[in-house]
Parts: C-alpha cells; structure tokens; sequence
C-alpha cells in the first residue's frame, strides 16, 4: 500500500512529516498519490469554494502560524456555512519563503490538524512550493448540500427578513487596535476587550454549526468577509432586490459598542471593514422565529437587522438619526 | 438572476471582465455567488488535484501571460490525465503584484480560456488578491473517474511493462538554453530546435487525449513532472516493486538526441529534470499492444522503456554500457 515517501525528497519527506496526519480519509491515499477520490455523497451537489490569504495581506508576519493555518481553513469553511453546506475536505497550495523552518511548520499543521478535526475537513491533497515572496496559503474546500438546496446570493425575495449571525465589525476594530496600540486607551478600552478584539481579527469563527438551520429556514445568504454594507449589496444586486437595514439593530460585541460611544464615526467603519466571516441571510417571515431560535440552541446568536424589498440591488443603513448613512467606501476590495 | 458585478467593487468589475467568460458552466453561477456547485456524474469518483506556480520559480518573468495560464492549468491537467479522468472544471486563486495591469491579465485569462475550452474545462470560482510577491497561479482541478477507476501509483505489479508517452527531457533542455543562450551553439541545435525545446518548457503538453486508454489498460500510473527517475522511484516505493529501464529507451526528441551526443553527460539531466508533463504508466504484457495502438491512434507516441521486478522501491536505469546509471539527484524538489 502506498506510504508518504519519507525516503524522497525534501519535499516529500516535509509532506510526509508534516501533513499526512491530516490526510485521514481514504481518498487521500495518505497523500502519497499524484491526486485524491472523493466520492461523492448520494444525492448530493458538491459545493466548491477557494480562497487564499497572504502575509502581509491577510495576515501579520508575525501571527502565530498556528492561527495562519485556522485562518486559512476558516475562511473558506465560511463561505460553505453560509452557502448551507456540510464540509467534506480541502486541497492546500502552500508557498514558503526560505526561512520558514520545521518549527513554523510544525505549528501550522498543529494548528491546520486541529481545525480540520473541529470541522470535519480533512485534507486531500495538495503541493509545497518555496516562493520568494510571503507565505501564501491557497486552499480550495469542498462541502455538500442535498441536490438543488445550496443557498445562494440570488435567493432573497421582498418581504423577507435579513439576519445577522455573531457580531458584525471586531475584526475591522481588533486589526485597527493591532496597528495602533494608543487606540485602545483612546477608546476607552481595557487590556481583556483589547484582545478579544485582535482574537476575532487574527482567528475568524465560521458558522458551521447552523449551516444545515440556514439551509432549511433562508432564502438568500452569504458570508461577510469583505464588510457588511458591501457584501449586503452584493446579495442584493444578485437577488435583484434592496435591503433596508436598521443600521442600529446590527449587532455590536460589548467592546465594538463601547468604541463607537467614544467615537461615533468608526460605526462607518465597523460596518465596512472585513474579516467578519460572520453570515448574512434572508428568510421569508413565517421562518424568522424558527431560524433565530433553532440558532440560539445551538449556539449561535442570529439577529434581525432588516427587511427586503422590492428594488434595484441597493442596500440602505438607516443611522440613529433615520437617515442613511453615507460609506466612503462600502467594501473592501484588492483592486481600486 | 445572479450577474457578476460591473457594479461592484475593482475586485469585482476585474473578475466580471476578464474571468466570467471562462465560467461556461451553469453552476458557477457566472462567478456571482461565494461558491460554485458541481453535480457529480453519476457513479464516479471525483478525482481532487491542486498544484501552483510561481514566478520565477515555475515561470520566468518575461514568460507570455497567456502561457502562464496554461502552464497553470495544464500542470494539474497532467495529473488528471495521468489519473485516467476527464477533467470537469477547476478553481482559481491568483495573487497578482501591484505592477500586473489589464493588459496581462487579458492575455492571461485569454491563454486560461483557450485551454479550458480545448480541455473541457471550465473555471467555477476562485479568488483575486494583491501580493507584494511574485504572480502566483493556484489551481485546484478536478475530474470524474468511473468508481474505483482512478489509475494509482501503487497499481505496478511485478511482470508489468513501463511506458513513458512522448518524449522526455525536452522541458529541462529547454530551459538551460533559455537560460543560456550559448548552450544551443555547444551541442549543435539550431534555432528552429531551440524555440521547439524551450516551448517545451513554457508550455506542457499534458496527454488528457489517451486517459481513457490509460485507464482501460494500466495497472499503475503517474505524471512526469520532478523528473522521470525520481517520479518512478515514487511508483516503485508506493507500490513495493522494482523498475528495470533501459535508459537507451527512453524516448527522446530528436533535439533532444543531437544534445545527449553532443555531450553525453547530458542523459541524467533530461532523465532526473524536472517540467516533463509526460506520463509514465506500467501494464500487463497482454495490454500492452493495445495502449501503445490506441494511444498512437489517438496521436501519443507511447514507448515501452523497461519492466516492474518483485523489489522495494527502486528504479534503476541502465545505460548504454549496460551499467545502471548513478544520479546525483533523481528528481527535482524545492527543499532539501
């Protein structure tokens, strides 16, 4: 039977060391193939998803690789959450600079192993490679939903309800925070919120626990990752639909609240900044009662923010005042 | 219905443009949703691939942008081919440095078009980032194998016959005289078999045309892409048996040839070099006929070059003097 080659090369014998315990399905071939078998869950659609993150980018050099690795993988269990898909496995492109050593790795895959058990997404295959740049982790992920039942950007109708899972913005405030260590005091911060915060930037919490509750009370969802305003837009351009959002039932962590008390604009930014990787989704009234609750039991706090209509593909924050708010920028994008 | 979004952010109105015409397949939603879906064909396994490369590591520099596209892509469509499987779609995540404008990317999404059309398959999602890197292409591919079909690695069995497609050592050659413009005078190549060794290198052939045959006929199988002696040693040790090849078999381009008698210490290179994207496979004597006519009707050259002995895992190459070959390093790796 095939064996990880810890009699080849570098390369394999990296492989082998580092993330053949991950390889745990037998599709995997104990990643000492050229390629994996999946087979393919009866009556199911295969949902596929890829994102990669950058240091420098995505990441701080200087974020414990362990997280590098959770945030890698978790980016991408997201986007099945919200499509309401159960995870099945993921292919990892990993590049290194040179001076990543076995230490570095060894808490990556630490880190990649323990999340791939959490999640149930173990790790089919994938290659290594040095790269004279950051370290960039590109990994594809698979997930499964019964035929026909992926929820999808498309999906919201007038007279639906838009929720929101968790809290919206500490990622925005924790890399803010990271950045700018006088913020906190400034804030009116202490040293626990602080790190709260960053945690929340530096180590995203995918919904996964309610993909399969989304998937049987939503009509239309997806993940925010790129800011709430801009990614609701999204979602609404795609259903061919407005929202309109009561932008003060969004809802705050204690410490996002206590933030924007002392600072007013920065709601602007906690409603268009990134990393959230928290759900948006739409459900059609009669379902709403029965989403929020079934969420709560299991976990998971799912909070009504506002309605569908009829329209466009605009999406309207309504401030404190009743009027909308105005974002510089509603998104966040690579590209200008 | 979803439309991808001109409207949207940079990120977006680039992904609209230049990728959402690769997107043919229903389920990719036209690059508008978070994630794809893929129906599996009925009773196949899906066979899971994903391979990068870097500039400057994998490509150079000045390489054409549509080349690299398909390098990209075919490097993971040899492995599929050598697999056995037809190739159903591919993810993409690219990470671009600042200085990539609008004029490469159209050329590459122009190149990523051609072949995923010519190959049958189609882009289903992926991502776009800035890094302060080099261009780096990650791509997670695909296919679809009759269940339990997939050619493996540890399918050589003692009494098989070793075949190789194609011509080996071309893409190594290629890139020393890319490297070395002086190399071609030294061992008599003309320019005309110059540009051919070097499009080599650009630009693997992978040999998806004979996967069917493949599959109906070889017990064991992988892509050529470290190097020949290398990547059969990694057969060998994953199906615990010996290779006996004759290196005089090994087929060469006429280039190739001219190079090897110009300076005959050039045979280890071409055979240890790495960029083939030929297929080695091994088959039973009373198949053996059969690939290499079908195969050859199907336009591959397939070559015997030696045969699997009962054995632990090693590969041995005789040479013309009917010693075995010794190898300073057998394949190509990126760590030591």
């Amino acid at each position: 039977m095939a064996e990880p080659d810890e009699t080849g090369s570098g390369e394999d014998r990296l492989i082998a060391r580092h993330f053949r315990p991950l390889a745990t399905d037998p599709g995997a071939f104990a990643l000492s193939d050229d390629a994996a078998i999946l087979v393919p869950p009866a009556g199911c659609d295969l949902v596929l998803k890829a994102d990669a993150i950058i240091g420098g980018v995505h990441f701080l050099a200087d974020d414990p690789p362990d997280a590098v690795a959770r945030k890698a993988l978790r980016v991408n269990l997201s986007d099945l959450a919200a499509k309401g898909a159960r995870p099945l496995g993921f292919l990892l492109s990993l590049a290194l600079p040179k001076e990543i050593g076995d230490a570095w790795l060894s808490s990556f895959a630490r880190g990649l192993k323990d999340d791939a058990e959490r999640y149930g997404c173990p790790l089919f295959g994938g290659d290594t490679d040095r790269t004279p740049g950051p370290i960039t982790v590109s990994i594809a992920a698979f997930g499964a939903v019964p035929h026909g039942a992926m929820i999808k950007r498309s999906g919201a109708r007038p007279g639906d309800r838009v929720v929101a899972t968790g809290t919206i913005g500490d990622a925005v405030l924790g890399l803010k925070l990271r950045r700018d260590p006088a913020a906190a005091g400034r804030l009116g911060l202490d040293a626990a919120t602080r790190d709260r915060l960053i945690a929340r930037y530096r180590l995203p919490q995918p919904r996964n626990v309610v993909a399969d509750i989304l998937r049987r009370y939503a009509s239309g969802g997806m993940d925010v990752s790129d800011g709430l305003a801009g990614d609701l837009a999204k979602l609404c351009r795609a259903s061919g639909v407005d929202a309109i959002i009561d932008a003060t039932c969004v809802p705050l962590s204690e410490g996002a609240r206590r933030a924007v008390a002392a600072e007013p604009a920065l709601l602007a930014e906690l409603l268009t900044g990134g990393d959230d990787y928290e759900i948006i989704a739409t459900a059609a009234t009669e379902n709403l009662d029965a989403l929020i609750k079934e969420a709560a039991a299991a976990g998971v706090v799912v909070t009504e923010i506002g309605r569908i209509d009829a329209g466009e593909g605009r999406a309207a924050f309504i401030g404190p005042d009743g009027n909308p708010l105005v974002f510089a920028r509603p998104s966040y994008s690579h590209f200008d």
